[in-house]
């Protein structure tokens, strides 16, 4: 078990409707040591990637961008949800279904902030169907960049996204993945992730 | 003039509607060198300030928010803005409107986030109006905590939120203060900011 999955059985709850509210630590108020162990996961988990900037959306995926950002020294950008008034430059735009909300939303990013030459860490807290994954992907192509990899805290491993995104090609790692929950018994289970063999290790195991 | 005062010259520009665009490096694509600077400069002007939580609204605050939070070894909580599906806990609520958006946001906090203890330091990227700042200390009040104080990135010293925040007490230090800016000369004019005396210090200056 490792750190996050720790934190999610100790703080986490689940709510009717297939639901993982990780809103103490994640998504609402932030726990700043679990943020820093996943900014240093997905470094370890994406070595040896090319990595130029980092790609979020707003709101949740902000702050584990930020400590990202902070570790490897690049840029973040994170992507925008509504045309907002103070905003009339030429956009990247795409659109992602929210569950969460119910609704469509146009995504955008203003397009000085994503050139042919970034080499793009997608991340998010979640994913589920990967509606917002594969909007950020939609943008990173439109401006001709590339995708390093795309980082997850949390993928609902019984939703689609994630295996339709690797199917795709896209390295993705996600630090959990809850392989199904039950709300009635409040039990949560982790897909145990493969141990990948290092391409070049200095030492082996004897 | 301050590091946030030379990146505004250097990378912000002025739009007609009193608009000051800076989202290369504050609220769009984020400049990681220039948060770092300036969670050090909030925690430098708020020396001696007792600091338990850091308390932003979403989306553009929680980048300096994360930053500062990660300074001072705190949790980080972002107060939102539309209650959404997955949420049904207990709220704090407020208001507040967005003249960006030209619209009224609930703002609301889930309660166990806010604490009688909490000692909040509550950060965003603007002060205008003092819109999003009111409806934060209110929902500091309302969980029965104190405001330790307001740091903000770009204060726009043309408009009353800063001027009503500090007539009513609060410390508020903001990193640079627009005093007037013009969009066909693309000039911007600063406030010049005392210098406070420390209340102890070591050597005085002869």
């Amino acid at each position: 078990m490792n750190f996050l999955e720790e934190k999610i059985l100790l703080e986490g709850s689940i709510k009717e409707g297939n639901i993982l509210k990780v809103d103490c630590f994640l998504n609402h108020q932030i726990d700043i040591d679990i943020m820093r162990q996943m900014a240093y996961e997905f470094k370890r988990r994406f070595r040896g990637v090319e990595v130029n900037k980092i790609l979020t959306i707003e709101a949740s995926g902000i702050a584990i961008a930020t400590l990202l950002g902070d570790l490897y020294d690049v840029p973040v950008v994170f992507a925008k949800k509504s045309v907002t008034a103070n905003s009339t430059d030429d956009k990247y735009m795409s659109q992602a279904y929210s569950f969460t909300h119910k609704k469509m939303n146009n995504v955008f990013i203003s397009k000085p902030y994503l050139n042919a030459t970034d080499r793009v860490l997608i991340v998010d807290d979640f994913l589920a169907d990967g509606q917002a994954a594969h909007a950020l992907i939609d943008l990173v192509h439109q401006a001709e960049a590339k995708v390093s990899g795309i980082g997850i805290a949390i993928e609902k491993g019984q939703q689609q996204g994630g295996r339709i995104l690797r199917d795709e090609g896209y390295h993705v790692e996600s630090i959990a993945i809850v392989e199904s929950m039950d709300w009635e018994t409040q039990t949560i289970k982790f897909r145990e992730q493969p141990v990948l063999p290092l391409s070049n290790p200095k030492l082996s195991i004897g």
